[in-house]
């Protein structure tokens, strides 16, 4: 009765999440990649997770270079979102090319349309089977204007919006 | 330049999350927690992660039985999410009469309007600050009918609803 991946993905399918832009920068490189595993961890001290499949090229550069930011997209940003996700076939220089970036403490790139960035340094790393499951210790926040939000739920992006 | 507690809760709260209820039940008693700290870590073997604090009774009752079922709450489901939230006062027992609850394989509560519920074995606690992330190995799956879910964002449910 243990369930198939395939039923796994299907279920995964119903858990909306925020579709997120995760980068880093030093000297493994500069790399940016959509990811929407993502998870607050505690606020004492400020902690995010982020699960990378191992093979992601995101993976390496994040632990070689040891800082990461997590963009939280907006709700209009599926274009971005699908460049990042590797949809389009753009290489990493060309990807940036697109977006308004800055950076805060790590250098990592900081989306300036983000509802939110948090600028982290990589705190610890699980590793599960495929993926690394990455501890991120927020060094600074960036809080953009207060927008909805992108979620993705069933294979398809959706704009979540503020109330009243 | 480090970020306060309340400017990372004001950033958490632009992380738009699936509404959950963490149920468990067995030798440690029976007990459910909406969460929105839900995570998809792997599907070989099929694994997700929650988060919970320390502090919350969901979790020495997880860590003690050792089960615990994901919910994944439909868009219709404020009502039994503030419940389990505690925001009503009502006490664990007086909980499970609202909702239609079955098993599947470790005998933590199936909520049978889930749009997707995952019955899970604990497989390991990483402790982290004021919380615990618990690695669950997926032993069981129900998916309901495709509808809408129920998303946590800007501090507010919003219903996300099926395309087309």
């Amino acid at each position: 009765m243990e369930p198939t991946r395939q039923e796994f993905r299907d279920a995964m399918a119903r858990l909306g999440a925020a579709v997120t832009i995760v980068t880093t920068d030093g000297p493994a490189g500069r790399v940016g990649i959509t990811a929407s595993a993502v998870c607050s961890v505690t606020d004492t001290p400020p902690t995010l997770l982020v699960c990378m499949n191992r093979n992601s090229s995101l993976n390496p550069v994040v632990q070689g270079n040891g800082v990461l930011c997590i963009n939280l997209l907006p709700g209009d940003a599926q274009e971005i979102a699908n460049l990042f996700a590797g949809f389009t076939g753009a290489d990493q220089v060309v990807r940036f090319d697109t977006g308004k970036w800055t950076t805060l403490a790590t250098g990592s790139p900081v989306l300036e349309e983000a509802v939110a960035a948090l600028d982290c340094d990589v705190e610890e790393v699980v590793e599960k089977g495929t993926h690394s499951v990455v501890f991120a210790r927020v060094r600074a926040i960036r809080l953009g204007e207060a927008r909805p939000a992108l979620i993705w739920f069933s294979r398809n992006y959706h704009p979540v919006g503020l109330p009243g």
